[in-house]
């Protein structure tokens, strides 16, 4: 099955935009009177019939709406620093998509290397992940913003969790077993830069009431941790 | 830390191949009367004092020997068959080197589409990534066999596990489910080609006792699914 994007979708019309209608049109040859599953991002899948085939504007009418399609049971943020190749971090945005994450959160610690990051290759990395995975919601990359700013605009109703590499700060819970009971909950895992969080950050997550915990006694680079969280999230929910 | 890797250690002395001693002499510039740490891919790291810092062939006497360094509570083998496209293969065995396992067991299935692979590439990519990722112990790649063979071939002393996504067999347990207490055990999944298992490969699994299971409802690639299985049982087991 192959999924196209719309973001024009009104009263039961769909109209793809000129990449999309192409790829549809001239690359998949569809024809008017064939069916296309599109998504718009939000959660549904829209089985559709194809009304117009103009390879640079097609138009579609929805026959069936599937409300939350290829969704998971929980809502997780990844908030993680840029790598400083950030072809790590892609790598992660786009196999979080494919396992199930609903937002990607890039942060800036004050051990950061990185300081500046683009968010609109991730914008574009997303939506085809969401689509190659058979994903109606594709996940939110937020703007960039300190680790600092981040503690402070997440409250207490969302499971918070940091974790941090330093064994001489407070004691760490697994991260499995913080997330007991973590379905259909909101979640939100604060993953740190290579050179990990400043104590001071630590201190500040702490404050606010974010859980600290550890994943496990492997060396993972920062990519490969942020993956983990959401994978203990995912299996933890499964 | 970066480590060294040497075949040939006897008696207290470790040799490094001209390719390590490069690496070491050469790039690194160390010198005799240095520390280097030095792994045999068996388990321990040693600690060592360079004792001749030829940079075609340096020696180091061992100072200290730390035991099973780096080293996960399970001992898993991860037979996966594998993908067309090669890179996503080696991805997964890098990544999984980096999380914990011990053995990766190329199977070809009846649905495989690829039927040979190559082993050498594997073997110098799990070999660098247990040095990247500080492991004393380098993951064995099995020789390639059949689907049918891995299955014959493993005894009930092993927790076996077969994922597969036919929703339509036999009902399958969560993986975290099937895997609660199997710390310090032997434990083996089973993950299919692109196209699935054929009905008469899980039907052999089943038959010999392999726990059917599945991966939650995001549909993943062959080589996430996998890396989620290392995942699961690295998870399970911290």
């Amino acid at each position: 099955m192959e999924l196209f994007y719309s973001s024009d979708i009104h009263d039961g019309i769909v109209r793809l935009d000129p990449e999309e209608s192409g790829h549809c049109v001239r690359v998949l040859r569809h024809r008017a009177g064939d069916e296309i599953s599109v998504i718009d991002g939000t959660g549904p899948l829209y089985r559709c019939r194809l009304t117009g085939d103009n390879p640079r504007g097609a138009v579609a009418e929805i026959v069936e709406t599937l409300p939350a399609f290829g969704a998971h049971p929980y809502r997780l943020t990844l908030a993680v620093c840029p790598t400083k190749n950030i072809d790590r971090y892609e790598w992660f945005v786009e196999k979080a998509t494919e396992i199930g994450v609903d937002a990607i959160a890039p942060v800036i610690g004050d051990h950061s290397e990185r300081k500046v990051l683009r968010t609109d290759r991730l914008e574009r990395l997303v939506l085809s992940a969401a689509k190659q995975s058979l994903k109606g919601s594709i996940p939110r990359i937020l703007p960039p913003q300190s680790v600092r700013e981040l503690i402070a605009g997440s409250g207490p109703e969302t499971l918070r969790l940091i974790a941090y590499c330093d064994e001489s700060l407070p004691q760490r819970t697994g991260i499995v077993e913080a997330l007991a009971d973590c379905r259909e909950r909101d979640i939100t895992v604060l993953i740190g830069p290579e050179g990990d969080f400043s104590p001071a950050e630590v201190a500040a997550a702490l404050e606010a009431g974010f859980v600290p915990v550890h994943l496990g006694p492997s060396r993972l680079r920062t990519e490969t941790a942020a993956l983990t969280a959401v994978q203990a999230v995912y299996l933890s929910c499964i």
